[in-house]
């Protein structure tokens, strides 16, 4: 059998390019001198963009990767012989190589385990409650960090957020969100940013802007301004305040303007959608559950996972039982997801 | 007075917008799919164009962020209870908030003085052997950084490169180059870049082109293998492995190819000296030096910096005797210097 | 009832004083002067007497706490971007509020379970194999770390160290044994201590004799020398070089001379085998296992735990089922384990 | 000439051994069972025996060195991107090998010069001024930390630290006092601790015992609570909580009890005074200054030096012309004063 002309790459939503509106204002900002490290109009419109986004006022510090924009902020919450809880399963844990532990100055996360890749409220009233029996000699409990759109591509329900929310705010935690792919929970949820976040209890997140159609951008945003206090050294210091920040802040500003960043999240989710139905109807294919925003867990016989790798596929092995993950970009086309139904159901039919 | 139509703004040369060439390459990366994390072309090609220019192999690792840059640079050839030999007035020491210091874990830097912005070899040489009276109570020296070009815009000299660099290979310490405006200080020694560098003893740069027409995007290079070995570890728990890495890769071969970065840093040379030479002819100026790349320090009557200001020009006051230090990027133009040169004419004829 | 007249303290074998051996060669050095930082003649002698007990070459590091032995250990054997492995209940894990992680200056902690407070080779073979997934993602190993005697009171055979030693030796990873209670656990294996480490592939070692009967002094004890380079280094920053060392290798001295080390170890361990049996014997008592060295933990009623609190017993709860911790001290008299034992048996007498 | 039967070690005041009422309160304490991590009645004592003695209410830590103590408690009055003001010849600056570095997460030591060992007030406050010219990209100043009695042997005047201390206050910093020689500063100043420490503007402090006569015994002291919360915590993940603390603390009771310490001071300022005399009126000796406490600095012919060295006499070269310094600890007897002033007498004699 011929392989697909164009087989697509479902391996990360970070394999997508950058969307034309951010190209757009990246662009023009190129053209024109501008003060540096944030002093310059593009930095100026993030922050009233995210302002007008979340209904409140807030703190916003634009950066280049997911795992600074974590690190950074965990770093703002938790001293260095703090613990922060978080999912076994989160970016934070699993895929920073430590950059919590070393932004923090030490800090110790504390698993808090739970089904589909969300903390389980009990498990972590009952890991906070027991972390600290011996006084000095245990890390005081600083944070609790949960990932939106999560790890394993389910949405905290609007419950969920605010029974964490209770237990952190009972054990006076701050409240961290991983929002890496906030755009695809959000359009899953379809409820505004602010009941999302702060209106639930978020005292501070990462916002993903790269994943979601920016080339490298997101931004820390507080929505407590005590905690924003020492964030621009920790920024700096880091080596994190990029000097023409207004291409960071450009990015950003296309990502959010019209509404750019929701529509090529409900484009990533509507594909996930597609792609799972699709699959779900082939003989020999099983969901690991239906796909809430843009990543779907699927299992396949292994042989037919070696021949789409053949064909040029990109995929992510979970294990080795045939679970695959499939993170829909929002580029995704029409012909992605057709491709890989036709590609799959012909390498099953091939493979009985 | 009517003021300029476009004053220039010479705070600093990250002022300037980005190169077409940057953009261009930029624009196509954003277009397409590719793999994550340097798994793409733009990146293999970057280190290709690297591997040609300095005529020989190499590790390079692309970063957003000078301060970056260097920390992790001097991570890699510093133990956290060592100590770094740089001159007072290097970024390192005075601008980047502490972020050796943090990327070491602690580590110290040791002050090593000199006229015009450069280490002097014998106070080097002095430093380095009275570092250590008390044994462990001492942090052991382990680096030397240099700046090239200097933040005081001056150059070293080959000879004096060999001079520092001898000093550290007896000392067995490793030679870092801070390298922000590399290419300014390539083009105004005219030499190849290997002649600059790893010929002269230089084992870890802090290769430089957001200042010399990128976006945000640097390179640490590493001329001994062994330094590298961890590299990729330190960069990614800092946070500094960007995930759509292509797009810093893309700034970097749209800056490097085709010879962009040398023409670019020619041009921003070219504008210092012509803007050095309109200024020494006026009575009133004062030149601090003769400009020896893209950076020029001239004393101005104080009421003529505070119209110049009032006016939009940008450039940065050093003290307060009516010092000024002005940068010239690679976007100035002839309408920039002249403008300014007239506006000083203007000011100080006035003020006669 | 009455309450006994000096009711044993069992909640840990630091309750116990010190040992006269150790009081008389501290009382004695506190007479003389003596050149500082370890310059004296009892650090050297220490080394001495190690290497003779040990059999071979080593590197000995006096110190005066066990967190600060195993914290220091480990960072001289794990990067701040690597991980060790260790037990879930391992003191390293959870009573040294986040030493090793300062120490190493972020290091991650990598829980590898198994029965009886020991780890589990199988399980720390697939700890190590899943460890990274992805590359520079993820932090690599670089140590593994066991307790000798464990937390749990358990000691690992021969086969057992073995078996942990060959998975280190073939991922290249370093083994760090924390013999807070070593000493323990060489009178309860009652071979060499060599035997006990070194011969079984251990690199590094907390080499306890605080608990054993010291006031405050351990050693970190390299068997391999390029292990060591920087460990004075790394000791002095952490302050933990004492300026009148010789009173920290004082206490070494009277505790290694003519066995005094090992023969309290007999008494403590003597004294534990006979709590156990005597408790054992009692109806409505219960051993959780037979005690393998110094510490027994064993079911009681809780309203019988009460009472013994009351009298003034010491011991640990462990949760909330009636589990004690009880931990003998070299100091252990008969009396002390009678009262004891008549304390339980009037107790549960009256309880019934 | 003969060699002297037993030549004085002025090399620091840590050769001395430990003062009889230190050893006597450690030998009881030895006896007897007693709570370990400062639950025992000797560590409440001394915190009794410091409220008293400094006439307020206080936090006191028991600690083991003097460099744990002095980078403990800079630690908890900086940030790890603060920076910390100190004398160049400070030991946190120049015999710490990065403690404060280390403990804070990455601060930076600046220096604010001042003749005889000690910060001029004016220094201070340009260095303070100018300390952060550009915002986050510079360190934001936190403490000051002065050493009293200094390492030059001089002694801050009261009016002194009162314009150093309304200087931090102005600028929000913490005051940190180095109190290594503490006892021999209230002993030549002839004031309360009180009046030399808090109600000076002193807000911690590393209130030393060690070289006063204890064996390894030192107090960090805050006298403002909100500086001490977190201290417990970073003493133990500094591996600086003693189990046994009782044996710390039994040696501060020893030494502060009965004015054991301040006896022990004004002995060794005495011996100090007595060498200085006699030396001074010695033809070819020449005193840096008249000594202020127990340190004395003097200028002999090199060739003295060297037959002072063979007959085994210790003491420190400063640099290479002849300048030693002295230091007396408080067991300096009348013989080892008249055996130095002995034999500098006979070696001068014989070289002239």
């Amino acid at each position: 059998m011929r392989s697909p002309v164009n087989p697509a790459n479902f391996a990360s939503d970070n394999v997508a390019g950058a969307l034309p509106e951010v190209i757009a204002v990246v662009s023009e900002a190129a053209s024109v001198a501008a003060m540096p490290y944030g002093a310059d109009p593009w930095t100026a419109r993030v922050s009233e963009l995210l302002r007008d986004i979340f209904e409140c006022d807030l703190w916003a510090f634009p950066m280049v990767t997911g795992t600074a924009a974590n690190a950074l902020a965990l770093s703002a919450v938790c001293p260095s012989f703090g613990t922060v809880f978080c999912h076994p399963a989160s970016h934070a844990n699993t895929d920073e190589c430590g950059a919590p532990e070393f932004y923090t100055g030490g800090a110790k996360l504390t698993l808090a385990d739970g089904p589909d890749g969300k903390i389980d409220p009990s498990v972590l009233a009952c890991a906070i409650e027991t972390a600290r029996p011996h006084g000095v000699h245990n890390m005081p409990p600083a944070a609790v960090t949960i990932t939106q759109e999560s790890e394993a591509g389910t949405i905290y329900a609007a419950e969920h957020v605010d029974a964490i929310a209770a237990i952190a705010k009972q054990n006076n935690l701050a409240l961290h969100m991983d929002g890496a792919r906030f755009a695809n929970a959000l359009a899953a949820l379809d409820v505004s940013a602010a009941d999302a976040t702060w209106r639930r209890g978020v005292d501070v997140m990462s916002f993903g802007a790269t994943k979601g159609g920016a080339m490298a951008a997101e931004a820390v945003i507080f929505f407590r301004e005590e905690l924003a206090a020492a964030f621009g050294e920790r920024r700096k210091r880091g080596g994190h305040l990029v000097s023409k920040m207004r291409f960071v802040s450009a990015q950003l500003e296309g990502y959010l303007g019209d509404d750019a960043w929701l529509r090529a999240a409900r484009a990533a989710n509507g594909g996930a959608a597609r792609l799972a139905e699709g699959l779900a109807a082939i003989d020999g294919v099983t969901l690991a559950r239906a796909p809430e925003a843009n990543i779907v867990f699927a299992k396949l016989p292994l042989p037919v996972l070696d021949l789409l790798e053949t064909d040029g596929f990109g995929f992510y092995r979970v294990g080795n039982d045939g679970t695959i993950r499939l993170v829909v970009p929002w580029s995704v086309t029409d012909a992605d997801v057709e491709g890989f139904h036709n590609a799959v159901r012909g390498h099953i039919g091939a493979a009985i």
